[in-house]
């Protein structure tokens, strides 16, 4: 088969202060719909863009941050394949029975050297809305809010980065799709498990297990004005942007949701394929590739992580 | 690895009447630029924004058509593999020398069941203009023309759709995205071997190996419509559009080359994972899933092939 | 003053065969909103963009089409002036006293050679939604539907062209923007009494006194091609388009309201000066001047008013 | 005549330390034209969607700058109008002869009261390129560069802007779109003679005579970004952008001629009518309304000036 292994990063469980607060930040401003609410009162959501249950898990909590991430799987046999491999590497795994989120089957979960746990698991109901699959239309509902597509990718912060990339490519068979050296080593690592420019990404920093942002997919830059407009009228503090990454090309705006836990929305980005080059970075040209129009890092960029 | 077997389409042979009026067109007004002109005269062209030597070849002949097209695989022992598939399912494979076109290692060929020779390699050279991998600016020459930024997929015409279905499912490892069923059985499909929504498709016809169009792709809706103001700028045959495909949801012109060659530029299409349904159309609405806006199929769209 | 006498369409008022679903289509497809409903029962639309109290009047009738067209002047006085001028051409001119449509004060009426009623007025109260004009945000309701920023301008067909040119830029004040010219005769006239490519439109037809469309204006090409995603999943009859118009340079769809009423949505089209050339568009291009990229009339848009 | 007196900004002479790199910035980036080099050595330049015979003219000089902003009046009676008007005011004119420029008629002259030189002439020859007028294809020349479709306006600093708004809406019969009123005064004026939501605009400042910047109006958001990539690949200096003017609701980026002259590209705002109220803006939100994603100001927006 030609797409084998993980196929995608399909839910992220982020924690938040104020549930209702986050309900109407992901859902009205971002555009997901609500799909459930658990016993337990974590909130599942989704794009009605996406087939599977759900791509975003709201946990109520003191503090902001992300949970983990988690990947989906091909076929149920990779959660084995990947469970050996993992702990041939020396990791921890451990196993979340099906159902602990409704609509998803079996997870596995290890922790990676910058810190943050991963997740693997290979089933997931559909739920509504999804896409129409007999005589489709284009979209089912119209787009509202920013008009998000999908859950796309996020980025994390963490002391390892070396060993951080090893494991990805290495135990995991992601590639590299770039990558920052700065004069004292690497800085931040770009990658992919799909054609997309990056799945996830990794930036050195001293703490381990931070979370810098989750991003959503816009269908183009019209849409990265649209969610800037969106974003001042309901005065939803920006981070930067709307501005381009030097790195995979996304044009972009970051924001923060209720709880402090920083958002993406982006569009575009070059599409990747395994024998394409690593694209690199040096010291003198990172500014221009985290923000290609300021040329420059903002400090926030650099320091305000969940 | 994650993305293994076939990658993509890496570039297709078509036939053409006239050289020099077909280099005009696809290097001035598709926006592709000569990489080289070989010994025989055929002539090699590229996007800017692709790595790879050349994705178009042009040779002159009497009729217009395409002579092939050619996939490129991962790993040099894909071929074998595949080449061993192939047989196993029946069909004859010869072998093409490496360097038999300017920078392409060597190549299998075979004939599938719609009449059309499809190619193997694994090796290509890379050719400027390419993308900058060192602190990468996001293009190194301005887009022109109507910016396309790869050749993307062919569409053929052939009598035997049922089995070319089965062929590139279960021999080549595809998957179909999406299929039209009429009620006197398949009338066409769409098939990917990546995250696109199509890399290749056919559609029933009673003559064997016709070439309905190759495309290329663009941005988005805007250069769609840039291309159209330039195909009326310049006299250029359109056949239909700007139009939206309900199939694939790409947003789409098709038009003639010099040589009466259809083309098509088009943007948007969503992504396909490998767990995603097949999308499925069925008599009545044929036509909203070829024309999503006109809801009906034209008669040049169903019989104007080379 | 540097903008006086008329100064742009102020609303039209449609007849409609079903209220329920006329009110439908223009406020949830087009992306009106509904101010009031008079006691009479006509129903009165704007867009969010618009200060004044309304620019869509719907009329229950037994036969869809056009009343009237009026236009805002900008002085009180200018009424009495134009009242004077239309005199003195030849045509009679009636008075509508103030409040007979809710916000709007005394209108004048008069017919023109091609058998349309047109009116002018001078004062409209303000009505909400509209836009905000202290620290104002770029919209107060996100848009929705269409996204339709304003009513824009009509066209109407009739038989007397030559005379209504005459009428509106030697009574009126109206440039004539644009012009076809058949080898037997003038077939098409657009007309502007602002900076508009048009605000006015007129094609030669037998019977006098029909409606051709009633434009809205949009953003961009891009809202144009989400109109006719729009079109397609609520099942609204298009009748071509998404397209070019040569003459304005408009980007456009065409479709037609419950009642069979033709609608525009369009974005773009020139900026014009009073010193600008009248664009001229002969027999042979006619074609590409109404559809840019089709290069050719179609018959419905010759043959279909109401 | 529904267009009366001051019909638009015409062109602007700038002062240009090195000839050829800024002819190669306004021709190259920013897509315009040269028309001609007259014997002094000025340079003139246009786009090439405009009639006029030009609307930038390049000055060698020792220190960048603005000489003048040029407005056409509509006929040639108004100039006498507007030197009386402005002498009775108290303010001296000049005249420039026909010719001083090439295909510019004769100018007059006077100083607005923070400290700016405006000039009107009536005519102008048309230069090549210009639209088509008979048949006229959407372009004749493929946009390039940033694809700028006019001159727009320019945005002067100096002491009185009070009294500079008195005398652009008393004596020169412009409207006042925006205004932003801090608690010790007024501080800003956006002035238009058309249905633009600018043409001219004043912000206070202690040194008379400064320009801001000069600007062109781009087709959309795309184009925008479009600029920013150019911005970036030519290593030409940002100001800040890509983002949007609460003020005017202009989508903008700000960059630097090759002398340090501020340039604007921009698309979008509003169409205004003298109907319209002047929107205004207070102290606390002008952060907004000059930067509505940003929402406060940046210094070298308020300081550095030419």
């Amino acid at each position: 088969m030609s797409h084998t292994g993980i196929l995608r990063p399909g839910f992220v469980q982020l924690r938040v202060l104020d549930m209702q607060a986050s309900i109407d930040h992901y859902t009205k401003r971002i555009g997901l719909h609500q799909v459930t609410e658990g016993r337990d009162g974590r909130v599942y959501l989704k794009s009605a863009d996406e087939f599977d249950h759900h791509s975003i898990v709201l946990r109520r909590a003191d503090e902001p941050g992300c949970d983990f991430i988690a990947f989906k799987v091909r076929d149920l046999s990779d959660l084995a394949h990947y469970k050996a491999r993992v702990e041939a590497w020396g990791a921890a795994v451990d196993h979340v029975p099906a159902g602990e989120q409704p609509g998803i089957g079996e997870r596995i979960g290890f922790t990676v050297p910058c810190g943050q746990r991963i997740e693997l698991y290979h089933h997931a109901d559909h739920s509504e809305p999804m896409p129409l699959v007999h005589n489709p239309d284009v979209w089912v509902l119209e787009p509202h809010g920013m008009r998000a597509r999908r859950f796309d990718h996020a980025l994390f912060y963490g002391p390892d980065v070396d060993k951080t990339l090893e494991f990805f490519t290495k135990v995991l068979d992601f590639s590299c799709t770039e990558r920052v050296d700065m004069p004292d080593g690497l800085l931040a690592i770009w990658l992919t498990t799909s054609m997309k420019a990056h799945d996830i990404a990794f930036v050195k920093y001293p703490e381990p297990n931070k979370l810098h942002h989750v991003a959503f997919e816009l269908e183009d830059w019209k849409d990265v004005g649209h969610a800037a407009d969106i974003l001042t009228r309901y005065d939803i503090s920006i981070d930067i942007g709307p501005t381009r990454h030097g790195i995979t090309r996304g044009q972009t705006i970051y924001f923060f949701d209720p709880s402090g836990n920083r958002n993406e929305v982006f569009a575009g980005g070059y599409s990747y394929y395994p024998d394409n080059p690593t694209r690199t970075w040096d010291g003198d040209n990172v500014g221009k590739g985290i923000f290609y129009y300021e040329r420059q890092l903002n400090e926030a960029f650099l320091s305000v992580v969940t």
